[in-house]
């Protein structure tokens, strides 16, 4: 049995039960998830500044709930906080983002990322400059114009949403989709059969890469730049993460 | 239960029980697997002339086998024949190299190439550049000098390629190893404890992501650059291949 | 006048000092700077994790003491919290490192950072990389070995600092020096003469490139990726952020 | 007087007599040049799949054919084979891509790639990847539609080919223009006074190129990347590559 | 007191009195300017030629004027002879472009460069690539069509610039515009209101930069690459700059 | 007959001496070389500053002596004054180090440039970067400490550039040496069998070059970044010079 545990940083409940519903039906017989939702921070992460708050809410909530399990996912699509995940967990903890986009590169040369909220680009961007993977960036593609509610804005932007992606495929010679946003989590398999090329969804994406890494097993980094920091009194975060950084009590 | 095709596209069977050997042990329980050698070609790839010949034998290979299977694998590092392979076939396809050097960048931020020949560089440096991971490349260390037997390569310089891993992080910042090569599958599991940071076996990724896209079932390009190219009349190449490309009989 | 707020998120009074040192002797006469100290986090940030921990504690300091200044700079060298900042702040808003490495492009073509522990590594090259400005670094020299006081570690170490800088001008073709870490703040104009080419001091920078930016009085972004972002409920920060991200009270 | 040898690794006589015809009229007056037709393979190359079959045809008709010559081409735009052939010959070996990229590069900064089916756009595209010159490409800009027969698609598209020329000076900032494919050598001559600045036919930069490499003289390397490989036992290709490869009879 | 030598390479006094009364207008109370224009050269350099031109007659009267100032401006866009210049003198000196565009990215992470004619295009993004700032660039948005006077372009153009500077922020992406060509300077401050983002005006950047250098009083480089050269016997140039290269009289 | 224009922009008759040699051993037999050493400027251009100086009079020598010629060269291996000279000139023009650079790609995948003296490191790195090459070049090696005469650092350097070539082979993973520098015009010939990988010489690549420029007989552009600038009153420059940007007498 394989444990994963599925941190979402947005304050929405709504959202992870929409990642909770992909990722269950992404999940191999074998595989158990828990879902957690950000005790605190912001109802869904937009902006840089939102994916600051929505970092340190990552790094507490895997602080406080990672024991028991075999692999952990920063359930937002930015991945806010993942390097710094990466360095303090001991079992490997991936991003949405970073699993939707390798996962692209294995079905095609270039991908694009396509969402639902204009207010995403620059967030997303530079999360495409940071995994190193903008030479394989088709382009970014995103709605104009505001939603009704997070919590539907798939159901509400479908059809605007395969345009999308289809423009994606005719005018940025895009090979793959990434559907972008874990408020879109589930969106890819109701429209695949519409759009000419394949579609990753990031949620089903990190279901099955953190099932790979916790298949592999690698080893905690001792030394490099992922060892585990050395311990320092840290304050004004919540315990769990207090204890994890500063070894203490 | 997934079925997964691995293709060597190198002619020696002792690399091929080397493959099937690793890729046994880290496949999930319900995956089965079926190896094919090269019929013909050289008995291991090294350089970019054998990679050619290589790529063609991948491709006659793949249209021979792939009936009945949810995706396949061309089990040389370099990936020789790769981007023809993803346009013929239905069924995902993804290359050693390629599942290593992605699963690597989930496991830290910069990776080493560390493998047994120094024949070997300048394909790896080539096959690095193509799939636009030279960013987060920490480096490539290969042994010099010779060697007794490609099958048992890696229990001959076990030490050595221990060695040279070690020195890839300590003075090139690897945060991850990749043993790359065939002829090393396996061989990361058993020094993984005497490296410091976390160590990819080729194959052992490549199982993981063949079941990972399996299970995501992406339907096949229809539009853009991966869509099955327009049949022609194609001859010289083993009879399962011609039937794909040339759509005769 | 000219009013500056430099955040230091560390929670050092020592490391606060260093940087009102340097930061009044680099001051016009009609500049007036405001120095905080984080009320929280880690003593003086070193990994990622850490990053993440102030940059929170930076949009925190900042959201809470803006009122009144014309521009700020957050005073570690990685930058923590820079993007969101911008977004937020209705002022100009600039990170050490940012300021040494423009600084630097002025003085020379390739700079070199110099800096008093290898730990600090990582974090400092994806800060160059967040920067856009990799192909304008000669080199990153870290010191090997601890150190007794992050408040004296510039004296301890200064023969040793000196050394590595001539190190990346003779080694690495360092055209400019950048001496990094605000625990390092001073030090430059100390060594100077005893290395052969430019050496930038990061808290000197930032005065100079604040004042700049504040007498340019640039307006604040109403679109582009830098607007300030559309206020939405949020929780679990520091009074005055919550303000202003939430617009509540 | 000079030898080169032509070697199209496509199946069509007639592409083959319309590069022969281009590359006579290009040749300096003691250039004596020998053409070869693919044996085996496709008329025409146009995706990955099918350069992965003309890059074992290239290397077996250079094998068979080398013999007397003083620089070989490969005579198809998108390089197949290339650098294999580049360790097997004694010989310089150069590609059509390559030689009319490199030649673009010294008559302006960057180049478009100008061709007459949309199916050749990926194939060029990772052409221009493989050597190194993005950063000089202006774009790359293809017919939409398809065309009647391959030896005359140059005067069925002409006007078209020529108007799409002049949008990538203007639209795309292109200072020269590479008409490409091995089924439009010649077509520049007769359009070069209708498009606006420097047009480069394939054909006619690998013969000057390939005269020029020859008159240098260069040594083959011993070390290095490009030292003749190992011989190893290879089959399944044809005879005299197979001795090249293995050395054996 | 800082003086700073503003040195245009154009020979047009109207571009001259432009930039003199900008960067009166951003200089601080203390700060003296000394304005010198191009004794010959062209009227306004918009060429790669005539920034060749440009670039020696900046050489020569930074050679002649330099004495009693603390630091100097290359005052034309393209930043000609800039390297040359930092080889050669004891005192900071920096480009116009490069200051506008350094500035730039202390105000968002992308910027657009905009300008007055099309025919500068070329220089500006040579000018780009020269900085290593590609990664930064939104884009170069140019007017199409010819003007009356190179004195009083920025008035007859005012509106068409304003709506290019826009058409950057909504089709770019561009988080900040610089307003390019020293024939601009003192535009920025006009329009700054009617364009979304911060405006960058190319001669106040170039004052705050210089003076920010000027109070930070670097060293001149003894090693590295902008050590000043080795004296050599040199004629053709103005006298000064003779000395000054050849160490004659 | 082709009528080939070699200005050498250094003031040494040496250096031209050793250049025309070295051409007319590589001219095919009805080439006709004219050779012009510079009238004024430095002995030999060695620096950024310099290299400013020997544009202009590369670009004066142009004007004055193109008429009848085919194809010019600038023979200096930084290409001073290149763009501009492609800008004003109808004929092809072409430069030293771009010559045997691109010659380079054609023999191998990445080549190292060695020369003389370290003075001229940072002129040629920029000169590599402005052509856009760095992703093919493996390294610049340069010999430390001074020389006799620079008419004959060839003679007296030969046996430590040929050891530093062979590093360059062994350490830099070069697969071509380009002996850079007018002044090691020929040295190629004598040293080629002892340097284990292809070696280009940058006077004979440009001869090669510009044959086969002139051969191919491009037109001159009239419109994108190489058309001819529009005239303009220019002076202080050299009379042909001045006619020819100006458009007077």
């Amino acid at each position: 049995m394989v444990k994963l545990l599925f941190v979402n940083p947005n304050t929405s409940v709504s959202i992870t039960d929409r990642i909770a519903a992909a990722a269950r039906q992404a999940a191999a017989p074998g595989t158990v998830i828990t879902f957690e939702t950000a005790p605190h921070g912001v109802p869904y992460i937009a902006t840089r500044a939102e994916a600051v708050v929505g970092a340190q809410v990552a790094l507490e909530m895997l602080a406080e709930h990672q024991a028991g399990h075999d692999a952990a996912v920063i359930a937002a699509f930015g991945d806010p906080g993942l390097g710094g995940a990466r360095e303090l967990l001991s079992i490997p903890v991936i991003g949405l983002a970073e699993a939707a986009m390798l996962t692209a590169c294995m079905l095609g040369r270039r991908f694009a990322v396509v969402s639902f909220a204009s207010a995403l680009g620059p967030w997303y961007r530079e999360c495409v400059e940071y995994h190193g993977l903008s030479g394989r960036l088709a382009g970014i593609r995103l709605l104009e114009g505001g939603f009704r509610s997070i919590g539907d804005v798939q159901e509400e932007k479908e059809d605007l949403l395969v345009e999308l992606a289809r423009q994606a495929v005719q005018r940025d010679e895009a090979d793959v989709i990434v559907l972008a946003g874990a408020p879109l989590a589930g969106l890819a398999g109701r429209v695949a059969d519409r759009i000419p090329v394949p579609v990753v969804d990031g949620v089903a994406a990190a279901v099955k890469q953190a099932e790979a890494l916790a298949a592999l097993r690698p080893r905690k980094a001792t030394e490099g730049t992922f060892r585990k920091p050395a311990r320092k009194p840290t304050d004004g975060v919540a315990p769990a993460l207090r204890r994890l950084m500063s070894g203490g009590n």
